[in-house]
Parts: structure tokens; sequence; C-alpha cells
């Protein structure tokens, strides 16, 4: 069974869910709201780009990093909208919230079914999501940012298998192609880090799933990984990681136009660990951030970044 | 390809991995914590019991817990020794380690490779873990703890798919016996809630994977959720979440002794969304917790709880 994607013209979230609407509250437990108990219209209802990465410092410090951005205060403590769970983090700056979402795909996953409804029940419109995050990358340098034009599994397939009451349903990983366009041409404008559009597998498993030498378990060997990845390298893969595929998958089908944006902090044609400093990793971890606020405040009508 | 369980009598844990020998250090990066860093020795040698759950506040708590329980001091703050990566936390108390794991079993993976191979480098032998989390029930009542005879997957099978270098390898989910039974009579001691063995299913999702009408995708009806919770139920399921499979396969390759016990939040058979209050919530997640503390007392030969 394959599914179609739900972009429409009405700019409105797509929850595809005939249940929701007979239901009277609707509790989005891990995010700590809900309809009877917040006012998400008022809260929300103005969002119009959603950016989300695995960890909830860095999510803070990109809301922080747009609220200047935007000229919206400088400094100022942000209030964690999510705070009475710690599952995830969610921040807001003017039009932009920033939301946390773990590492892998059960978890993105969990964040984004909630966020879709919040988006939906908050009657959100023409929202742009973007999911910025850490990767490794594969013949490309480290510190290299990736724009997705396509996520793809672990056999170079761009196709997200779902379970769905213990049968596999698959569903397509499109992303907006226009919306990676634009990224890349704000990227040209950002000239101290190399930009470029490639695919990116998405793996369940960071060590045995992405070929590592270096975990507690690894039966293969490094002729076996390396021709792997040459395999991956070869299909036009740029960069691992571990959330692309359901992303895609989920924002294609609710009509949200959709953009994955990763550095990569490694080559790991070359190693798999993790070497460079904490400030050198900091600073590959802006990249993503200095990229996504530059096209918010181009698409604001704001100009060039301070 | 199947492989075998690790259990050998010489107590130490087992990494299989040829290549780490030859490495001249051991970055774990998600821990924060290093070969040539950090004296894991002199930091983790003496610990004899790790517990893991999803929420790093949950796993502080714990923590806290465990250092009164132990008599080890009364409530100071425990340093997050995983601090410098916000991935999870780290705390310990006395020979107890409690971690956070995040949500699902690629988070969860990435901590078990790096936690095992901590306890590798550290020397530590006779170690048991326990994964701490919360569930929704099948059948049986909110609030109730459910220790787990066997994982399964969503077709009921006990037994997970690895894949590696894009291939899939299937990995037994068993479980140690006696440590189930061993904490089924320390449940007999705590009389203000229900304890029961019963297989534990594991999912990739949160809603569409468990069969849940209140996500923003749901393309079933009531009558085939129902349908194929029964079905889980009459195989012997008595709750579901979404690490124990891979959980069960990484401890038992690496020869540690492994349970996992979860309280039910709510009975999936009457409904879908948590609904519960914040305190109630609260105790519920305490249950488990009083469980393993009353474990650990006995281990250690202090009797019976405070």
């Amino acid at each position: 069974m394959t599914e179609t994607t739900g972009y429409s013209g009405s700019g409105f979230v797509h929850v595809k869910n005939p249940h929701l609407d007979s239901m009277e509250e609707d509790i989005l437990y891990h995010l700590d709201l809900g309809t009877k108990t917040h006012n998400l219209p008022a809260m929300f209802g103005d969002i119009k780009f959603v950016v989300v990465g695995g960890s909830p410092n860095r999510m803070r410090a990109f809301a922080q990093f747009m609220q200047r951005e935007l000229g919206l205060g400088a400094g100022e403590e942000l209030p964690d909208i999510s705070a009475g769970s710690d599952r995830y983090a969610m921040y807001r700056a003017g039009p932009v919230l920033s939301i946390s979402h773990g590492m892998g795909i059960p978890s993105i996953s969990i964040m984004l079914h909630e966020l879709i409804k919040l988006l939906h029940h908050a009657k959100c419109r023409d929202v742009t999501i973007i999911r910025i995050g850490t990767s490794g990358g594969l013949g490309i340098e480290a510190g290299s940012v990736v724009i997705t034009d396509r996520a793809v599994d672990s056999s170079f397939r761009p196709r997200f298998e779902q379970v769905v009451l213990g049968d596999v349903v698959v569903r397509s990983t499109e992303l907006d192609k226009e919306l990676a366009e634009e990224l890349l041409a704000c990227s040209r404008e950002i000239a101290d880090f190399p930009t470029l559009i490639g695919h990116t597998m998405c793996t369940y498993d960071f060590y045995e799933g992405q070929g590592r030498l270096d975990g507690a378990l690894c039966s293969f060997s490094r002729e076996k990984k390396l021709e792997y990845l040459s395999r991956a390298y070869d299909t036009g893969v740029r960069n691992i990681e571990m959330e692309s595929t359901a992303f895609a998958a989920l924002c294609g089908l609710c009509g949200l136009k959709a953009a994955v944006v990763c550095v990569a902090l490694l080559d790991r044609l070359e190693g798999d660990q993790i070497q460079a400093s904490h400030e050198v990793l900091w600073e590959y971890q802006q990249r993503p951030q200095r990229l996504i606020a530059a096209f918010i405040r181009k698409r604001l009508g704001l100009g060039p970044a301070h």
C-alpha cells in the first residue's frame, strides 16, 4: 500500500484522522499542551516557521539567535513552552517555533504527530518546517552543510516503512524541491562554509546501522564498511542521519513544506569517531542555524543578516 | 542470520568488536566521556546496577531516591556526569548508575552501545541492568507494574531486527528469567500497587504503530484497533512500549543480565489519551523506582526499604 502526499491550496495543515473531530479534548501529552488547557490559536496561530532539531540546548540557542536576528530583544531567557514535559523542549521567537525532537525516527515521529495536531488546532496557515541537525558526511569536508533533496533508507530507496497495526505501509519521502533551491540560494550569501544539495540516508542506529567500526558490537571489516558507504555515495548520498525519512513522510502527508539541513560533523569515509573539539563542533552546529536565519529573514523581507 | 546471546562465567561485559582493541582512544560521544579524558575504571569500576529510563528528570529523581535508600546522603544535588552532552543524563548513587535514554529504539541503542563500552573500559563485573519505564497497559489496571518475561515486536515475535550494512540481522530478545522472578518476589513486599509478569510489545511509533486513534494520521477504525490489541493480549502481551526489544537484544549479546519493568499509564483497551493528572502520573512513575530500590537493597543485604 502506498499513500500520496497531501499538499493543497488552502495552506492549512492536514490532519488525516477522522477520529479527531469527535474528541472533546486533545491532550498533546509529550508537549504538555492540550485543547482544553491552552488557547492554541492564540498561542500559536501566527506561527509561520517551525524549526526542529535533536538537542534541546541547541533548539533553545536557535530560538535566542532568531530573537536577535528578528530584532525582538537581546538575549533574555525564553520560556520552555513544554517545560511540564521533559521529553521535548519548545521555544518561540516571533513567527518561529523551535522544538527539539530527540534522536531517531520514533522520537521525532511522536513529536511530529503532536506538532501537526498543534498546528491544526491552532489554525496555522502556510507553515514551512525545517529540520536542522548534525550528521555524518560522505565524501564531503567536515563542517559542510547538506540540504537534502531526497531522504533514503539504508537500502538507498526514497521510502519510509511505517508499521500500522502490524502491517507495513510504504510512504514517500519527497521533500519540497523549491524550498531546497531557495535554501541553496540563501547559502550563497554565506561565504564561510560549503553548502551543497544531496541525498540523505536515514538509519535506525548510529553504530551498526551506519557501518561504524567503534560500537559495542561490530561484525564486519573495514573493507565491508567502506564498500557499503561507497555504494551509498555512488547513489548520491552525501550525509547520514537518523530522522529524515520519517520527517519527510509525515510532513509530506500532512501538507507541510519541509526541508532537512544538516551539518556534517566528520567525513565517514575517513573515520567513525567524532573527534573535533567542543568549540569546533559548536561552530559547526551554528551553520545550519545561520542558514535558516538568513532564509527566514529573507522570507520576512528583512534583508541580509546582521 | 541469527546470533546467540553472550552470557558467560567471567562476569565481565562482552564487547563483541575486534576493532576496539586497536583504537588509541575511545570517545563515548553522546555520553561526553572518553578513555583518554576520563579515568573510567576509577569513576565506574565499582558499578553493580545500571538503571535506565526515558526521561532525564525521572532518572535524576531515581538517583536521588537511591541515594536516600542506600543511606548515602539526603537530597543534595547530584551532578550530571554527562552534562557536556544534552543527549543523555547520567547520575550515580553508590553502586547504582542511573541514565536516561530518550524515546525509541534508535535513541536507547546509541546509549547502550556507549554504556556497554563504558562498562567494558571500566572493567565492571557482574552488572545487572534494568530499564524502568512507562507504557500503555493491555487489559490491566492503570498504575500496574509489568515485569517483562519476553519482549516481542509488532507481530508478537520475540525478535529484534537490526540492519547492518543494509542487511537485516535477527536477534533474540530473551531477558533473564531468574532476575524477572527475583523482581516479582520483591514486588510481593510492596502492597500498594499490582505487579505482574507478562510479554511486552515494542513498537517504532507511539501513534499508528500502537494502534492509537488520536494521532495526526489514522487510517483504521476503532474495531480494527481493538482487534489488533486483542490479538496482542491473546499472545500474552500485557503492555506496549518503545525500547524493550533492542534493549533485550543488545544486553543479551553483551552478557548483561537485563530486566524491563514498566508501569502502565492507562489501559489501551479503554482508550488512547493519557488523561490522568500530573500528580497521579508522577506517583505511577515512582512505582518501578520503588520496586527496583527494594530489589537493590535486598541484593546489597540492606533489608526492607525505609
